[in-house]
């Protein structure tokens, strides 16, 4: 008997990842391709499909093929549509799931923001298992978040909500993509880490290899390595980070109140160098009655959440 | 046939109401007495058995008293106890239903968080029958608020989400009941107002009566009676408080993108002088993606909106 898979695909600003997963988790084959070097959506699309079935190819004959799900930064749900992604090549309204049925006809295919992928993908296969209440942030190019209430994704009116990284949490602070100043993400990402590291050297004397590198060369790995190697511009640049999440944390558990909070993406990645500042200067801020209450968690799916969450919410929807 | 009523209580820092209403929305009777007065939870209970008894007595024969919805700073709905109430006069936990019971043994008794019982009265008998993702923000002494989401109510893991008024909004700002520094509600609320009137009198040469008048006597309606009259240091004062509501909504909205925003209480009174700047600073500081599609709303009960919400939790729990 064939096995039933679904298409997870991850489009991120950088890079397109997607992967075949089954309705246990079971990770049968994957592929990627780059996102920004594609100005024309069609383009990219169309290498998109042709890496899709050069993957399949050697398994196409032991698989049923039942859906795609895609997750990406401003991807609307409601309408099936990318709509205004700053950090995407494509600006205006980009209908997705219409364009990818010009390639596979015969399937569904859904399509979510990245980060509520992810969150869906902690829900069924990750540490989010049985909670009702959680938040997740991904942390990568951008600041991304999923928001889970009573159980369920929170959506809003418009299939917009949880734009955590949108947020203000300086005015008149660092210009963002999206055009406004001060947003989460331009402190807490990876390109926030790079931009932060420039601040570090800028405040303090300590001798550092990060101030051989310029701006254009330098990334969140190398300031991490650094820090790990006890480089204390770059312990500062992550100290600075993890108080930034760790006081919008504070306010946005003072809306939704949830049990637990995950981080996934590559500063995760950075371990206590992260956790360790985020969960202390959340407690700081929090309103007492949120005091020692809300668990700060390493995401469980160590690899290729979004393409989880991107497959899921096919088995979610075809369950329905 | 007799008519069924329930009882609806809010509890204020300063007063607490109460009324009856029936299932239509008619409101009967209704009584107050004060809040702040009352050191002793049990000596507040007692008086207020007393006004309610006072109240009922001439329509007794006439209704079927049928439960008991009582809305509470910090009132906590899944363990029917206030915790930590940083305005009210009882510190540490009330298990404040069971000491209700105790009065009234034979009705089942309900407590919520006073702002998610004005968001259930505006849900049911209000401006928000038919909506599903809104957010009610009450102005009173403090800040609350009841976020709608998929149709209900946020509560959290906890039953404490939705405390709008205590996220941060100027770390290291103006001191907070609650112990903290910089939240929402010192800047947005009759005290805030109050507050922002002599930091308004500092910073400008204006002439204005409010200078004749000591901060212990001042309060937000002497301030927007002013406004109204053309006071430039208490029109300043309100486009400061605007400006900070503003701000923040637009930070709320990108977490969970509501349809309408309702104001009531006190300051929303302040009509115009509130509203537009308040729409003016949010959507100033929306991403682009929320532009012009969030409505700043007047609470449609225009009056004990928050006994409504009380209320309306009974009939509510009552369906369930």
């Amino acid at each position: 008997m064939k096995k039933d898979v679904a298409l997870g695909i991850d489009i991120g600003g950088t890079n397109t990842a997607f992967g075949f997963i089954d309705r246990e988790g079971n990770y049968l084959t994957e592929g990627n391709i780059p996102t920004a070097k594609h100005e024309d959506i069609n383009d990219y699309l169309k290498e998109l499909y042709l890496e899709i079935e050069k993957v399949l190819d050697p398994i196409r004959q032991e698989v049923n093929f039942v859906g795609i799900g895609i997750g990406a930064p401003n991807g609307n749900y409601f309408k099936g549509a990318i709509e205004f992604a700053p950090n995407l090549p494509w600006h205006d309204v980009i209908p997705l799931c219409d364009m990818m049925k010009e390639y596979y006809p015969e399937l569904p295919v859904y399509l979510n923001n990245d980060a509520k992928a992810a969150a869906i993908g902690e829900m069924i296969y990750g540490g989010a298992q049985g909670m009702k209440n959680f938040i997740m942030v991904t942390l990568g190019t951008g600041l991304g978040s999923g928001f889970v209430v009573n159980g369920e994704l929170v959506y809003g009116h418009d299939g917009f909500a949880g734009e955590l990284g949108h947020t203000i949490v300086s005015p008149n602070g660092r210009q963002c993509g999206c055009g406004r100043s001060g947003c989460l993400e331009t402190y807490v990402s990876a390109t926030g880490v790079k931009r932060t590291a420039y601040k570090m050297m800028a405040k303090y004397n300590y001798p550092s290899e990060l101030r051989s590198i310029p701006f254009n060369e330098m990334n969140a790995k190398i300031v991490s390595e650094a820090a790990q190697k006890g480089d204390m511009i770059a312990i500062n640049t992550f100290k600075y980070t993890g108080k930034m999440l760790g006081e919008a944390l504070a306010n946005a558990v003072a809306i939704t109140s949830p049990e637990a909070i995950f981080l996934m993406g590559g500063l995760a990645k950075a371990g206590d160098l992260l956790f360790e500042p985020v969960k202390d200067h959340m407690e700081m801020n929090l309103l007492k009655i949120y005091s020692n209450k809300v668990k700060i968690l390493p995401s469980k799916l160590t690899k290729n959440v979004a393409i989880y969450g991107a497959a899921a919410l096919v088995w979610k929807e075809l369950e329905k």
